[in-house]
């Protein structure tokens, strides 16, 4: 989308209708007036096949039942984070792909669903009231076009857990961990296998976990070297930098 | 210790020197003025066998050298934390059975031994770097009577070291962990065994660590339900804790 | 309950049927595909005669009735923290031996009561509003087969009310003290025996107790060299860690 | 001190030089412009027999002997809180009634002295390493015209060596009680007599002391309603304000 | 009141009917087990006049009227914090001199009021929402037999509105200031008037005030020396501290 | 307004009914008993044609609407934040020139509307969620007289949005930015323009947002030298401010 | 400075040898490739007069002294804080207009000083040890053209000083007022004019200020609605936002 | 490497020395006991071509150097992170390979550079003072075996410089992004590129930048969703999960 009155003042110049000094000029401003043209187009590029994503909370569904109708008018499929179950309702109501997860109040709409993925990623989580969070990062990915491979509640209490999903582990091209108190099943899975390790800290305990901060200061100091980590509760982050690791290079 | 001045208004009572509202009003603030002679006797009763104990720190080769002289006069083992090396070359030249633990500035006179212990008491840290930490607990279980078990450096992101551990693990009566970072060890060990697990917190790491609080947050929650937590570098009160914990009932 | 799979393989290389780097090869990956029968039996050996144990907060009265009648198939007990009003009323309905306690939301089903006890666990609290925290502990220390003494409100602004208190003190194996605000009884307590001390601060308070971290704070930094800690409000830990602590020795 | 100017416009006013309106412009400012004579005279009756006094740190000795000479021309006394043993030095060249206190860095020149108390002012330390800080407090007291009474290492985990101090306590008229670590020691005290106790925090610790937060939380939190507080490691601000609460009234 | 088994005993070893180490056996536990004795009668002597307490919070109407009742029965007068308007209702009923403060839930039954203080207890607010914290304090002290001067939104944005107190201020025995968001209110009083200033900080603010934080930090940092600091929203510990500060000595 | 009491006394001073010391006498209290004349005249030379405004948290429609009358009475224009729907409905029935905006809960009633503004002030924000502090800073700003340019959802994450806003942001006299999260457009915004920039930190975002910390340290530390900050969510500060920093000078 | 290239290619498709698509395409990366020439440009207009700036912190000697001389050879005057004295003497032997200012390491050459300002910069500390941080704001407003009016150590707790620059106030543009401990001067100042007051906490003070939180958080929370913040000790910051706001408009 | 026990003990059951029970208890401790066997092979599978890793703080120059030779004995390369000058002197004269990286302390041994990577890894500093940490994530990546691109002192405070790098950026397959102070560069690269971006918070700025807490929180509050986060200033980390998310799949 090259803006027309770019085209027409290079036509002018070259017509002689205006000086070179003056075509600068208008040059000049340009990186900042009319930036999107490209940063569109590089974004096409790059994006092709991922679902848009419209951040739910906080909005109510007449919003986002004009974004998504908006959004899907253009591509073919749509994400939704934290939606809420009317949200559901008004797109299930136009689009019959539509699906729900109240878990985590994800929404999706994939009508046209293509492996992006160089292999699978690997999702656990501690607990099982970490699911939500690790269910965000799940749909999200699948969203993006990855195959999963979801484990839950296989926290370090009880090691034999997550030791049987060895093999597991090892097949994937990356791994999810959620948790949440003292957040240390990450640095375990670290240990376990040589991939990147995208740490999830979630709000789940009570008293000294201060509502996720003892989890995510743990994950930050993990001693296994591949370990990084996003905001507490982040699932959605999680499920998209874990995509775009596992994207397949064109 | 009866205190004489008792002993004596006593004997008046008896003898009708004083009468009975006069031996109530001293006895009225008895409570108060002359608490020693019932707790030292209590305490005796209690501690016995136990070393007498010096917070070495702060304080100078001199007085440590004084206050250890003066209570080796009536007990037979002492011990000294975050002592110097000079305090130790004092100590030395007087008690030959002085020894001094480099490490985590220990020093201990143990010149009766005796075991005070139902079983043994397990000491592990999660890096080479949390040993100064660990040994002061190593020191003072010793100290106080017990035989110990040593293993360090088997954090979790290499779990076959902490793993290769079960037997040893199982085969105490308490177990101390010591370990920084992100402090993961202590829910570990604590889900392979049913034993009480005092986690220590040490000031290892960087950055986000912030000199302890990390582990000590980490410790706090954990999901393990046997994790009691002292703190931050506080391997001498690990020590005196498992002491108790594993002391033989006479 | 060792795998059917590996007994079939042991005895295939004893016929011959596979060879030496066969089995080999399967037991290469055994430590962590097949780990729960190692786990369970050594979990059944240490665990004899304590119940199970379900966290009710964040379950539905379906779910904890559901896990605890499967439980209770198989395990004379069980204990429920943080179960609500209604859980109980279903629970109750199937186990006339169920018994709640409304102050900390603990449900029991003791069928089958053993002393597991080698003495005594005095729980103690600051405050009448510390009580239901110091509650959850006794009850679970009683459902694991313990004694206790406990007696609340003898915080240290009126010293007389612990002190008074002391031979019953002195008669425990181990002491759990709740407390909220500053927190200074354990530190107290800590002083008066020679016991260990499990602290719990609670979050009782208001204005710069910050919920706990006050309390927490304060035990942790204790002048009394017997004293661990728990997470804020985790009556349940402490009276697990005091069972283990008091567990008299097969 | 009345200014000059004011007499001068005053006089002219009287006088007509000046009109009604110009000498009320003259006032309207005055508020702001020459509070000082208003200051000076309300401090002087009210500081009666107190010293001057000279916050030392980060001083020179050359500056803290300047100023000591200048307010010593016109006042009988002087306190210097940590001040150098250099300043030490070039004022008792000057003065001989100079007299330095290394441990807390006080330094009193004081040649008159009148007692302003009402009573004496209880000084108490939880241990030896909180002395400094009760030291500074104690020579700001006597400097400011009080009789003290001192009694350091009474910390709670002795319990016996605050009681038998009870007579003592109940013998003053405002406490000053120092305290690292948990500073617990205020709200026993505070528990016992019925005075204004005013808690110091120090910095005495490690680990999750916090350079003294724990017991500035733990002070701010006492179940004694009598407990006020002052910054970490304020001697000085705690032996001035037990100086206005002796306070004799004229 | 003399524990009966005490006398009993000293009347059996005066007749000789048990011997000097029986009753000194008996003595050695006293000041634990009978504290209650000295305790009770020395608390009357030193809060002669003072009502007694109860912190309502948390308290139901019930609870409230239960303790109010058998308190009043045997003392003048009673304060009630943080009481609800059901409370009141209750305890109106029975006792007409009831009095009930809707701002900050204090209650009052005086039936007997005498004025213990020396002087007068001035109480000032930097904003109008500090206002119920400041009558906490208000009620504490009047109902502890002071006269109060309250001031209130005389915040240092407007400094007119408190150095027109001045007069005020200088008239009283000790100050009472609470003030939220930056708290400066105390420091700017403390360089005003040579008397204790007693800062409460409030919880009123919104954002980095951090529900009293930034409050409570500032005036523990007071650059005036007669500054000290209650807890966070703690109008009743200002009041009662202050009455001790005021009380005439008899 | 000079006080009567004062020009009598002048009178009375010129007559010789007082004396010079009593006339001093007078004035010397005079800074602080009557600072209010001098006081509200300053106030009126600066604020001229500043709307009122009143703080509208926590005030009852009832009082809004009686500060706002009583104001209104004497001033043309009236601001207030943080008011209710209920509390516009009442100035609306009085004044219809009352305008409300619901995001944020500003209210303005602007009867006489003059341009102070030298130039423009820009009013950016980074998401749309940071839009109702955006506003309040906007409404402040317009009813104090200045002509604004609101540009909303220009958040760093999409940086052609600013970058297309270059032109607008070199038009204006100051900027305000409202951002959470992160907080990073304000120092996007400082390298762009050399202007003064105010910050504002919202509370939008969660987990490590900790309801604005985040964003208010980002912009504490911002590199750009140009970025003042205010407190979480306080867009009428900003707009207070940047109104100040725009105001034409007479 | 247009990029040659850019000219290069105009001019080739002026002449036709490139097409118009692609010219687009080349102009299509233009925004981010060649950002520079629209930037200077810019920057030149808006900073004209101004100084350029070294931030010397962690710069050698050498370092300093060769973007110094780099600088000054296009410009005519030069800024460098926090720089060493060793600086400072090799600036001195090449440009002899070379100033330092010891306290705050400051270090300018002007040699060309033109007058930007409006009006007058004021800068005021509360304390004498905030000194340094406000001359660093003293200095740089100075570099950049303005006249300053400077008054140092007229804290809070003794009024008088502060009111008695109310003239001095009330003359300036903008103010800047620098404070540690509890920060409270930038309230009472904002409070006394209608000016823009710009707040840099400083890190003097102890314990619980925590080298300029305390000071950093009263400043935020700041009751006159016209007080802006920067960071801790952020000297330079306030003295060039002060500039801006104070600069005269071309 | 099979443990010579195991085989001895198959044989033994083979040749029925031993029951089929008996093996079966040996192998039910096998998960625990040797389960290194297991894991170095799955090590050396994934690890293939990665040097061995030494972090060298707190190492002394002995040993780094024991433990080097050690490692190259075995591996060709080799990586010291916080290694001294020292150390570097030792291994360079066994190891003329080895090279060292003075602003960060990394030391490698290359002997055998083989490329594992997909594509290039680009690193990014904001300043220049941020170019240690930023050079550590360098010398990892590249003795890690990939082609790196390197950019410092491109922070938001100026645009133009990140922004005309972006053909760089769009080359990457993941990038790295090293900030200090407010952080806030990670989230405008992550807005540039749909690559994952790891961010590294330095340590980097004074006063309410608290050692790296305000870019930490500002990254782990990152707008734009690829951006996830390491610990303060691990440049080491950062490097090594890039190598693994860059690594070409065999």
């Amino acid at each position: 989308m090259i803006p027309d009155n770019l085209r027409k003042a290079l036509r002018e110049f070259k017509e002689g209708a205006i000086g070179e000094e003056q075509i600068l000029d208008l040059l000049r401003d340009l990186p900042y007036q009319n930036l999107d043209f490209a940063k569109v187009d590089h974004h096409r590029a790059l994006r092709h096949g991922f679902p848009e994503v419209i951040f739910g909370k906080g909005k109510t569904a007449d919003q986002i039942e004009g974004i998504g109708v908006a959004l899907l008018a253009k591509h073919p499929n749509l994400l939704v984070t934290r939606a809420t179950e009317e949200a559901h309702e008004r797109l299930k109501n136009r689009f019959p792909e539509c699906r729900y997860y109240p878990n985590c109040g994800a929404l999706t709409v994939v009508r046209e669903f293509k492996n992006h993925g160089r292999g699978k990623i690997g999702i656990f989580s501690a607990g099982t009231a970490d699911i939500p969070v690790a269910e965000e990062a799940q749909v999200t990915a699948e969203a993006m076009g990855n195959e999963t491979h979801c484990c839950y509640d296989v926290g370090v209490a009880g090691l034999h857990r997550i030791l049987s999903q060895l093999d597991t582990l090892r097949s994937c091209t990356v791994v999810i961990v959620a948790a949440g108190m003292e957040g240390a099943l990450p640095s375990v899975v670290g240990g376990l296998v040589d991939l990147p390790v995208i740490a999830v800290p979630t709000s789940i305990g009570y008293g000294a976990s201060f509502n996720g901060i003892a989890a995510l200061l743990g994950m930050l100091n993990s001693c296994s070297a591949n370990v990084s980590v996003v905001n507490i509760d982040n699932g959605f982050g999680a499920g998209y930098i874990a995509s775009l690791i596992n994207r397949k290079q064109d």
